[in-house]
């Protein structure tokens, strides 16, 4: 048996991606998704979140248990450190994303992943949210990613992998293109 | 003794961080910063990420701990919702961007905070990850952030505050506008 005749197997169930694709042509509003997170206030720089409900599929929907993230600043900022800062979350998201886009694309492409790390770095001048500089923006000045894959596929293959999964990434066009936020205080 | 004559106290040390900028007109290299994630891809659309160390302030930093991230599709999507999906991860850095910003700027005009909540709320139509409609972004539609403070101040005041809050977050801008990012494979 030659390694062609091992089904590849990522653990993605493409085929039920593939059926909501599907669906959707039928009853479009299913792809209406509302997604949320609450943040509580802990002290000083220190909050909780809790993401636990979303909406979609036309119904509500609620995860196998409410997940909780304390997000800080850290010691260096003359806080406690309890948790990752903000920005880092934002990483975590982008790395988290392209990562599980590549299972999908990969699972759909035949191709077998056996490892992937993705290195996610971004620079950030502290001017702006100091308000030290107004020409400095507050957020990241460019954020680099960097995959380590152990597949079978040719590099050019995997490149053209990676190329998909940031097309289709939801954080990608995120951080990429701007949204629209509504602030409001009640 | 009166309200106004107990010192305010959110936990922030505000002197520390105007510290920071003063510093920066002598040394303006300390400012430069890089945030890191490393993500490990585990099967299917679970990851974990991880989040140590950072550079900053001229030298490598490092948090009190390895923080570590479950990503994961909910099992609505065919996954088995090992942990948060990557947009609720953007959404969990939103909150807790505002929120620490709410608190640092707060004790800076005096404002003593009892309780802040901040619930995040991002519209997403899966005709874009899902490839389904060529017209439909990937990301959110739109996010809506809504505070509930409970502080001793006016809803002037505390509009105020979290305007001045959006105004200096780096998560918030970091949505709001595009930021460059280069995707290699290695």
């Amino acid at each position: 048996m030659s390694t062609t005749d091992i089904p590849v197997d990522n653990g993605v169930n493409v085929e039920a991606l593939l059926g909501v694709r599907e669906a959707l042509g039928d009853t479009p509003d299913i792809a209406q998704f509302q997604w949320r997170a609450t943040t509580e206030w802990v002290r000083g720089t220190h909050s909780q979140s809790s993401v636990e409900t979303f909406y979609g599929f036309g119904e509500e929907q609620q995860h196998k248990t409410t997940f909780r993230y304390d997000a800080d600043h850290p010691l260096a900022f003359a806080a406690e450190d309890n948790g990752v800062t903000p920005v880092e979350y934002v990483l975590v998201a982008l790395g988290s994303c392209l990562t599980a886009g590549a299972a999908s694309i990969a699972q759909q492409r035949n191709i077998q992943l056996r490892s992937v790390t993705a290195t996610v770095e971004a620079a950030m001048d502290l001017h702006g949210i100091l308000g030290a500089d107004p020409d400095v923006r507050n957020g990241f000045s460019s954020i680099k990613v960097s995959f380590q894959i152990d597949a079978d596929a040719s590099q050019a293959d995997l490149e053209a992998l990676i190329a998909q999964s940031q097309k289709r990434s939801a954080v990608y066009d995120v951080l990429t293109n701007p949204t629209n936020i509504s602030v409001t205080v009640n």
